[in-house]
């Protein structure tokens, strides 16, 4: 959605030059917006009308900006301008960014970046995309333990801009073990005895996450947990960094995204839908329909073994889709009711046996209920010389039933395996289940029928 | 998930009447990891357990107690010790559990809940479910501009208590209006110049959401601009609540978990898998099989009107799957992406043509794509009687290209349709989408069949 609005105005400022207008409009507006207002900017002209605001306001538009306007300006703007704004953004964007660009470029940029930012992104980019440390920043207030209220008050007061945030703050030892937590509400609070030392207020009774867990899991964690932030530490209890509410709401829409596009046969997107080209789109949607199209060719193969069966009694061909669907329908309605509720933590592996048997009786309650409209379909639908021989009736029916249990047993009990085999079960998505569902309903269809009518 | 470890030491200890153990168990470990513990007691055991902490643990751990369990309590513990809990509740969750309970147990609970308690309920309690006045909490931070930041320090430190965060403070005029806002960060770095007022550092420049706004949007918002809370305002701006970072990562997860089980064509569940009854359960799931039930019989009366010609070449009945699954899955996947896209905020109404335009064009990439696929397995699967006929040859091919592109444009016009028609998209579900799309699906390819081979 491009904001038309101030382009005008913001190109005819630039072309004249007019410093205190770019200024003003950096600083006078909310940076998301100003960000929202710029959409309509080629990269270039965008960076022109930022460089106009001070460098705290200048990394805020920044980083409002879309990945795709953010690449190019640090891809293509002056070196060193763009260096200076690389060293001010937060760790962990800025190893999101570098990563993006070519290897000239990132080495042109690292050596321009003050040391310590240097190392830092040496450090965070060794994480694995997905972990905690990928999406953990380093920017957190660390206090030892002996400090006073004062002190710290004085310490954060002193330091705040270099912290993501300083509403809690972590104590830890000389070697940086994690110890407790101090809230600023906790200091605030305090103030009355600013000679308290930390370690009497302090928390420690916290709770941490590995640097190398999913990020999915650290998400839910601090969902479940309504927290500001949530520390990650190594396997020594080390503390690396911290990941923000932010942070987690990202990490919450992306993977909700992600499972959203897996269910609908879409190999997940890296970028929103308009800023994904046709082709990418195409690509990673032609995947997913070649291989339900070879999962449909299987049931050709099936369906061509009873050719002789649909030339007698044609009435069996009608029902295909409705066999079918019934079928794919309940497997997708199982595997996406087991996969967003291990996404969730609402369930995990040792409740397979009671979500099987809950599986079993719904496919039992479905499949009788479809079977009942099944049975006044084929005396609708199946020819009257044939009713009388009543089995043919019972056909559809019968066959409703099995392939809504064959259903919902494979649309749970195959994310349960996946979850088992440590692979995501989102990968075993809805239209992969509902695919092999389709050939065992058009099997099951089939079998009944030579038995009924044969 | 219930974690049994503690489980007979608690019944022991409740037994035993242990009041220091209980009252450790309860305050030395974090809230959320002691109701989960306690998630194999009964209700009323649970209760027992936790009254042994003071009120501030009590109604943490409370509040991480599963909806049912709480209910249970409100509903059957003695009223007066439940009524001094719930006094404590924040707003926005005493709202939504209170609105569960009997009319008599909710009149009896009332009377003994503080005048400014029961206030603020029925106010909270007007704003429909879904709303940002559901969401928002009232328990806000509220001071005049002209304060300076040594009394706003004093008075957030004697009021931190009764706010659900101290971390912005909002500056109101004498009637509530909203003028501005200023950070504890901001207050923490001013500490320097105390007799500064605050309306000399407040941000003025303030992103707020009217209380009947959708939480989906303001879940957006506050992710899009990485806010720890949002002003909730009336239409004259006045301050009525915020909403906090915690709650819009409910919001998200729930939206996003209704979201995939519509795709999976589930009604959304009130409560997690496992909580929710398998009646419930096969309710929510049967309407919907029963509606596609109904598309796919249409399905049937289409079929039937081309009996005769199935009859004289069988061989078209072995395609009917590979037609449908071809179009369905392809309508799925537009759907899904429109309808992620509209949800995330990435595309708005306007896009609509330049979303037309890009779907046409992957239905013919992705079309040709299939329609490749197709012919060679028409020259496997058409008699070989017939393939001399070269027209039986493209009946597939041209059929799976024309269903391909009928799949891309329903399944992104309709989720369009349903914005612009002011319904909630997700409403127009995929599984909906892959069932009009069948039917189109059928239609097309014995239109297509007559046409080539008559």
């Amino acid at each position: 959605m491009i904001n038309t609005l101030y382009l005008p105005e913001l190109r005819e400022m630039l072309s004249a030059d007019n410093v205190e207008g770019l200024r003003d409009f950096c600083e006078a507006i909310h940076p998301a917006r100003a960000a929202e207002f710029m959409a309509g900017l080629s990269p270039s002209e965008s960076w022109q009308v930022i460089e106009h605001g001070k460098m705290e306001v200048r990394v805020d538009i920044f980083s409002f900006f879309g990945t795709d306007k953010q690449y190019e300006i640090l891809a293509s703007q002056p070196i060193a301008s763009v260096a200076s704004m690389v060293a001010e953004l937060p760790p962990d964007d800025r190893v999101d960014l570098l990563q993006e660009l070519d290897e000239d470029r990132l080495a042109e940029l690292l050596e321009r970046l003050p040391v310590e930012e240097r190392r830092d992104f040496q450090r965070l980019s060794q994480y694995p995309e997905g972990t905690a440390g990928a999406v953990m920043t380093t920017e957190i207030a660390k206090l030892s333990e002996s400090l006073t209220i004062r002190e710290a008050l004085n310490e954060i007061g002193r330091q705040s801009e270099n912290y993501e945030t300083i509403y809690y703050l972590y104590i830890v030892d000389e070697v940086d073990h994690l110890r407790g937590l101090v809230s600023a509400r906790q200091l605030l609070t305090g103030m009355k005895q600013p000679e308290t030392p930390l370690h009497q207020i302090m928390d420690t009774n916290l709770v941490t996450v590995d640097v190398m867990d999913d990020q999915e899991d650290v998400a839910n964690q601090v969902a479940k947990m309504d927290l500001l932030a949530i520390p990650v530490v190594d396997n020594q209890h080390k503390l690396l960094g911290i990941i923000t509410h932010d942070d987690v709401i990202d990490v919450v829409q992306e993977e909700a995204t992600e499972d959203a596009h897996r269910f609908g046969a879409v190999d997940p997107l890296d970028e929103s839908y308009l800023r994904t080209s046709v082709f990418t789109l195409t690509w990673k949607r032609g995947i997913w329909l070649s291989i339900l199209f070879f999962f449909a060719l299987l049931t050709a193969f099936a369906i061509q073994e009873y050719e002789a069966e649909i030339e007698e009694w044609v009435w069996l061909a009608l029902f295909i889709p409705l066999v079918i669907s019934s079928g794919g329908n309940s497997g997708s309605q199982s595997a996406t009711l087991i996969i967003t509720a291990l996404s969730r933590g609402h369930i995990s592996l040792s409740d397979w046996g009671r979500v099987v048997v809950r599986e079993l009786i719904m496919g039992l309650l479905l499949g009788t209920g479809l079977a009942a409209m099944g049975l006044v379909a084929s005396i609708f639908f199946v020819p009257a010389s044939e009713t009388f021989l009543s089995a043919s009736l019972f056909v559809v029916p019968l066959t409703l039933l099995l392939v809504v249990i064959c259903g919902t047993l494979t649309g749970s009990v195959l994310p349960l395996l996946f979850e088992k085999l440590g692979w995501d079960p989102a990968m075993m998505s809805t239209p992969f289940v509902a695919g092999i569902v389709d050939i065992l309903g058009i099997l099951i269809y089939f079998k009944v029928a030579t038995l009924f009518i044969v």
